[in-house]
């Protein structure tokens, strides 16, 4: 996506293909032990609160999209649409930032409702 | 934010600015007549449409914190927190593509429930 991909870039990138192929271990080696996230209705703080929050929603991905990848010396942007039993066509973006190949920092974003499972139909 | 500004950054930037900034017009000067725009809940199609969407969210907007802005030849995302009466911590993040200093597409990804009003206090 980028001509030449920057050091925050790489390592998002590495901690994108380790959690969307299902590697738990080696996605939370890219983790700082003080990150913090901010996600949809929530803040996670800590690499052990982190493994938690990643690793429920892991359970749910079915397939990956990645749209637009960017990146700098210290952030980096990634673009993806995540496929579950819900839906495959919702966009999720995330800002990282990244300290000497670790990920200090997230921002999550993605719209709860649009990842709900439908609605029934009774009234 | 990027040592070079791109071209599709260029025009991202530019409309970001116009809009942010409560300039209708110049913002729907970037605005390609074909536009598709993906937005939580919403697809929106042609320039006259957008025009209203764009109109509505702008009136809500008190303020503006740009957090990331990156592109390429053809792509820009845009990272930042809209204040709102609602919220000035929810983040907002922006896929553009460009083509001839216009933009053809762009994919919105907002929090809804974020941007709410707080609940009032009845059962």
């Amino acid at each position: 996506m980028t001509p030449t991909t920057s050091p925050a870039l790489a390592t998002a990138l590495a901690y994108h293909h380790a959690w969307t192929s299902h590697d738990l271990d080696t996605a939370m080696s890219y983790i700082a032990d003080d990150i913090t996230c901010d996600a949809p209705g929530a803040r996670i703080s800590g690499a052990q609160q982190y493994r938690g929050f990643l690793g429920r929603f892991m359970t749910q991905l079915t397939g990956i999209q990645t749209a637009a990848a960017f990146g700098d010396d210290t952030t980096a942007v990634l673009f993806y649409y995540p496929h579950t039993a819900a839906t495959s066509d919702a966009p999720t973006a995330e800002c990282f930032t990244v300290a000497d190949g670790k990920i200090t920092r997230s921002v999550l974003v993605f719209d709860r409702p649009s990842f709900a499972p439908p609605p029934d139909s009774r009234p």
